[in-house]
């Protein structure tokens, strides 16, 4: 759905801005039963079966008969300003005809917020009835809940603070890094050759061992030997066999890099490390204290090492009344707002989505 | 000292190996009052002042009416095989005259403990009072203990388990991949050339990290920006300025880079990877259980979270006897075994250096 051109916060320009968007279900004649979910860093707009039988990587909550009943409720997802799911992008053409590369903007979390509000109008959605996003997603219905509370009636914010910490900058800045080092990176303009797929793929590692917990890797591989491999084996470090779970990380390197452009991970992590909800508005009381038309579910991992249970605590004192923190029980780590958000399907319900 | 020819466990064969070290104090008539300090990844032999006024890095520990007190104990540090404070390593010329390189052959903490123990030998040391060390070092430590219990009588293991982690290794695997993706790194023969700094600063970039905790990060420096730098100017995102955490980072990344070789660091990251105090010698209770003529003390640091207190309390319980874990308490993270060491003083002290 084209947009129009987006005017950044940062000082750049995109003159056409085209957003990339999915939606389940039908919107009622008053438009009240509309709902966004927002997707994480590497998160496409496929939150759930539908169009395509592909799964979605929210199914347990979205789909006919789910928390998110798709038969009650018209859902939309949109892929961030951007992203590579459909949205302008770095890999999108400027208006010369090339891709943006690296002349692509500095794009924030609130940008794309104000492109998808665009897009909501273009649906004939004045108000949400509910925004959901976990981590980067949640900084995004968080964001939505602050740009827009009038658009806002309902939004929850799972395994997200109010803004992106110093060790979440600086995990970001490693992975940045990385990909820029990638002698394929080519400053961000290596549309056309090969892609800078090790050093995205290095990214992915360290953000991956994040995603999990200490616990798991351990439970799951401890110090096995992948298959037939030799890790002790090999006269020079270079040439030894691999452990189970380097094998593991390879994998999800291997996964990522088929599916996801390296620029826009760079973009998309740019646009996390910039989520501060008080930017502009004063104190974080001052920002989040008077969203009084905004009603608030906010939930945690308990295992999350990354977005700690912490951050979800401050953010939700921060807002008006007073908000329950829910957590999602896992030994997973950060990746249980995917892997167990079924643990919030009463909570949710309850708050959000009452059966008729 | 020359230590003569090694066969390695993984099977290369180093024909003439030097170990760097350095010594404070003086060893008495028979040679019962020498103490080993093992140093950590990218440690130095230089543990404390003493012939150069430099700081040492467990200055705290280690000196005049210090806990080792180095007016009664002789003290002796060794940098590892494949350092490159002195020993042979990958810097180091081949027999071809060239250096090594990427023909340096896989070393464990075991191959430099059996080196160290020659030069032990040649210093006139049958058996250490003491031999202690943290993080790698303190793996160092253990194998001395392991390898020789009748030349080891005592053995301080500080902030590392009895082998190596799926986490840890999952982190070095990142590690060295950074390393090798730089273009300088020539697969590993980049002597005479640019060295291959940008890889091996994002290599101590992710360890750095690991080495702090999130809310010591959080407290020094939050979302602040760093100087006079924009961290939110910037039109496209690599032209934005840092965040004061990134360039802390930058700067941990400059110094490492500016004293630390990039193959010995793979090198030393791939012997902390193989530490299994286990390997080949039946369970962890086979392997430790037996360690009759050891006497261990055994640190952990609370916040510690890449070397999880868990694991020190694994590694004392597989121990022979009731192994107590003392505890450093600070918010700092792994670090603490080298800023906070001082903690330790009165236990270790009593436990191992009691006052004539």
């Amino acid at each position: 759905m084209p947009v129009g051109a987006l005017q950044l916060e940062a000082g750049g320009y995109l003159p056409e801005v085209v957003l990339g968007y999915e939606t389940w279900g039908t919107l009622n004649a008053d438009a009240s039963n509309a709902v966004l979910i927002e997707h994480a860093l590497t998160g496409s707009t496929h939150v759930a079966r539908g169009a395509s039988d592909e799964d979605g990587w929210w199914d347990d909550l979205v789909g006919p008969g789910a928390t998110i009943d798709t038969e009650r409720y018209f859902v939309v997802a949109a892929n961030m300003v951007g992203g590579c799911y459909g949205s302008t992008g770095p890999a999108s053409p400027a208006p010369d005809g090339s891709p943006w590369g690296s002349r692509f903007p500095f794009v924030t979390i609130r940008d794309s917020v104000r492109a998808e509000a665009r897009l909501a109008d273009a649906l004939g959605i004045r108000r949400w009835h509910a925004v959901l996003g976990g981590s980067m997603g949640g900084a995004r219905a968080l964001e939505w809940a602050a740009t827009f509370p009038e658009r806002t009636a309902r939004c929850a914010v799972m395994a997200c603070g109010a803004a992106s910490t110093a060790e979440q900058i600086a995990f970001a800045q490693a992975q940045v890094a990385a990909i820029r080092l990638d002698p394929h990176f080519a400053g961000g303009d290596y549309y056309g050759g090969p892609a800078p797929e090790a050093g995205l793929g290095i990214a992915r590692r360290i953000a991956h061992i994040n995603y999990r917990s200490e616990p798991e890797l351990e439970y799951r591989f401890g110090r096995s030997a992948q298959a037939e491999e030799q890790p002790f084996g090999g006269i020079t470090p270079s040439a030894r066999g691999r452990y189970a779970v380097e094998s593991y990380l390879d994998y999800q390197a291997e996964k990522l890099v088929s599916r996801f452009d390296a620029n826009s991970y760079i973009l998309l992590t740019e646009a996390l490390v910039s989520h501060d909800i008080s930017r502009g508005r004063g104190s974080l009381e001052q920002s989040l204290g008077g969203l009084e038309e905004t009603e608030f579910f906010i939930a945690a991992v308990d295992s999350d090492r990354l977005y700690f249970p912490e951050q979800s605590r401050q953010l939700a004192e921060a807002l008006p009344g007073s908000v329950k923190v829910h957590t999602i029980e896992t030994p997973l780590g950060h990746d249980g707002f995917l892997t167990d958000v079924h643990q919030l399907h009463d909570d949710l319900t309850q708050a959000f989505f009452p059966h008729a």
